[in-house]
């Protein structure tokens, strides 16, 4: 099917003025003034959008079809996790080489077999960005891991068909992990 | 699989204390100094969470296989965007409730038939909520739309099949509404 084939129909706002609000090492907070404008009617409303670089999450499998898990601490639910790797792409990089030094970093795996399972947006509503999706296959351990300075990372290595019954039975369920096994099921259909 | 059969190793921060930095009508912004004592090490940052109402998304499927739609323009990403209904939770609401009001607002269909696609935190790195997912079977039309003062949303429905490969491709690509997708092929598996 082809990506054009989905024809939008809906009226597009306008930002009348964006205000930078807060700022923070991760994302800024603006403030958007947007307007709708159509023959029927004029609307306008404040809406709030966190600015963000772009984001990349790997789902790293080994030759043995074991998935390369990280295990952290999450301080916006604060509970520890189990999640694929990722992070945040940095200025100039492009997010090929993110995901490649996400995985090395926070798991000490590496692959040459690398393939895109697209991307999807992080929260249309209020988010800004995009997180790059990938497949690396024949992943091998390298070198002990790097993780940035507030980063405590547990590494797992689990088969494949347990990590899907923990997706299905909701112990991994950061939504951007998620997303990344429904591209991952879509792919092997 | 049982979910308590996955044992976390990492240890756990605490919240040494927070501050509502900033306040919107859809989250707050907090700041939290977040402390890590172990044997072997004391740590301490500053980190940014959004605290917000838990959301649900619902994934209403017709007696004829069809997928019900809704076409809105989102804010953050300034385009518009294809997905599956969803909302916020009222206060004192149960998420239940939220996702067949969410429906009939949104779409004008309604269902008897539900099913829970279980939860996904929404973004536990920087968000303090979950998403509630569900699917809904033999959803019939019932009556005229009914969208919160800013919403404009175009219903489409669409074949299952066709839902699922505008979600391989990318056109549909709100991570949540993807990860609900994961969840439904895991059920359906």
């Amino acid at each position: 099917m082809n990506k054009k084939s989905f024809q939008f129909t809906i009226e597009p706002w306008s930002v009348a003025y964006e205000n930078k609000e807060y700022q923070t090492p991760i994302f800024n907070l603006l403030q958007r003034k947007m307007i709708l404008e159509t023959e029927e009617e004029q609307n306008e409303g404040d809406f709030y959008v966190l600015q963000a670089p772009e984001w990349v999450n790997v789902m790293p499998v080994t030759p043995n079809r074991e998935v390369v898990l990280v295990e952290q601490y999450r301080y916006g639910i604060e509970q520890p996790t189990l999640e694929i790797p990722g992070g945040v792409v940095d200025p100039g990089e492009h997010p090929d080489d993110t995901a490649a030094r996400e995985l090395l970093e926070e798991t000490g795996y590496r692959s040459d077999r690398w393939s895109s399972l697209g991307k999807v947006s992080s929260n249309p509503a209020m988010m800004d960005n995009f997180t790059h999706l990938y497949l690396a296959t024949e992943c091998e351990y390298e070198q002990a891991q790097r993780p940035d300075e507030h980063e405590r990372i547990h590494v797992h290595l689990m088969p494949l068909d347990s990590f899907l019954e923990y997706v299905a039975e909701g112990t991994i369920h950061h939504s951007i992990v998620v997303a990344a096994v429904a591209k991952y099921l879509l792919k092997e259909r």
